[in-house]
């Protein structure tokens, strides 16, 4: 296999890839005088023949003064995805239409965060607003980790391997609720044997641009680690998201990470698998400071 | 016991209580035109009148240009700190003298971190150079944690609640083995079973502003999980920096937290344990997201 990326430092920085913030070419979305999103010039020239709920002026987006509530924000921008759809833009991104909200987040005046309206889970890409999943990692007594190949006819990452249960957040689902029904869904874990030995550990948070059409996505992955009570509990597909798992030591995964074989966000949450179980510490990895920060980028939008 | 804090959010931001970039008031140290030091107004009156082997000018403060070396910086900037306190200056914190030199890091053209110089621990507050630490959580596999109480005649934070283990890195000494030897010199644990058990676990880093005297203090903390082999192992004092060990579960470390009992940055330790173990979960912890970020204030200052 190819050798892709020289050092956890390479391959971190394939998916923490950004900074919105200091690009002058992005547009800004706003909502309540709070910036949220990101949009990208080819984005606005097409947002601006479409947007005339919202208004656009030089440089920010936002809504339109009527739009106040939850309802009205989430009907007017849901609409504008629709109608960008149904004219054929941005087929990349809402050809793959979810039928799935997304919560977006605004901050108040006085810092609170809000749930400020929810969007089409495709659409969000276009205005680059952050999303929110849940990323599980699967591991025996004996430390192996289970890992699926996804399927070859996915839209996103086809036949690329993947944490061992993972999946968005839909609007008003309860973190834990989302990945225990993901467990059951993706790979037939039953949800008594995951609620006993789950462990909620923690979250990440970067900045992922699209290589091909360049969309800003801020990510937030809350963590969960499975330690399975044996060896013998076995991952299996389910639903039509994953074509296979592997039980995996952590020397072959390695191994599949700088080949990139890997979707590239789940090497963040193995990353941060690897450090907080001590397989990776300050003395191996030189840029271990570094890494633990990378893994941490402060979005600067509202987060749940 | 009066309770002093109402949540999480008010015990973290107790000691993630300041943000140095932002404050107009702060001079500058420099190493190489890179930011490396944080001073105080009334730090930089006094040291006009005895930095003459530097070059101080309107708001910034670097060494002379013949101190390019490691040794030449070292020698200069130990020199200025020994006369400071031969003329009794800044007693509260050249008063605590350790004869322990920290690392104190900069940053090259091309981004890479090297350690720069090293400066006597007490007078590193001065400058607001950053510091480093290790702290460890001893428990037990039924779940309860060791916590020392501190010696009541100990310099700073006499008589508080402090983690199982911690303790400063001198410069040169690697990280795991500093924290081995502070296992056995404060808490007479024997380094091969510390050795066989102990976990890293990642770091967490802050900016703590001393509430007396005002010194910015960022600091980075690598963190230590070390679950015993059994309920029995008793953790007990052998040097003078802690007068007892008490295992507690975590309701009773919770009420000592919320009641002020803690030394403050331990408190922090004790929130990534609590994330980590998944006692603190995104549905019982309304701040969860930002807590995490928190956990991970990037310092903007070089780091090892």
């Amino acid at each position: 296999m190819t050798r892709r990326f020289a050092s956890w430092w390479d391959v971190a920085t394939a998916t923490q890839n950004d900074d919105p913030w200091e690009d002058p070419t992005l547009y800004a979305f706003l909502c309540d005088e709070v910036q949220i999103g990101f949009i990208q010039p080819h984005v606005w020239a097409v947002l601006q023949r479409y947007a005339h709920a919202f208004v656009m002026d030089e440089r920010r987006m936002t809504f339109g003064p009527a739009c106040t509530s939850v309802d009205a924000r989430t009907d007017a921008i849901n609409a504008l995805a629709m109608q960008l759809r149904d004219h054929g833009e941005f087929p990349e991104a809402l050809g793959g239409w979810r039928h799935e909200q997304y919560a977006v987040y605004g901050r108040d005046k006085s810092q609170r965060t809000y749930m400020a309206f929810t969007l089409e889970r495709a659409a969000c890409a276009l205005f680059g607003f952050a999303t929110f999943g849940v990323h599980l990692t699967a591991y025996t007594p004996d430390g192996r980790i289970w890992v699926p190949k996804r399927s070859a006819t996915k839209a996103t990452w086809p036949g690329m391997y993947d944490n061992s249960v993972a999946g968005g957040i839909t609007a008003g689902e309860n973190v834990l609720d989302t990945i225990v029904r993901e467990c059951e869904e993706e790979a037939s874990l039953d949800p008594e044997l995951v609620t006993a030995h789950i462990r909620a550990v923690g979250v990440i948070s970067y900045f992922y641009k699209t290589p091909t059409h360049g969309y800003r996505q801020p990510e937030m992955q809350f963590l969960y680690d499975l330690c399975l009570p044996s060896n013998d509990v076995r991952l299996q597909p389910n639903d039509q998201e994953a074509q296979s798992f592997e039980l995996m030591d952590r020397d072959t995964i390695w191994q599949l990470i700088v080949a990139g074989a890997f979707k590239p966000n789940c090497t963040l949450v193995l990353l941060d698998f690897f450090i907080r179980h001590g397989w990776l510490t300050p003395e191996k990895e030189p840029d271990y400071t570094k890494l633990v920060a990378l893994l941490h980028t402060p979005l600067r939008v509202p987060t749940p």
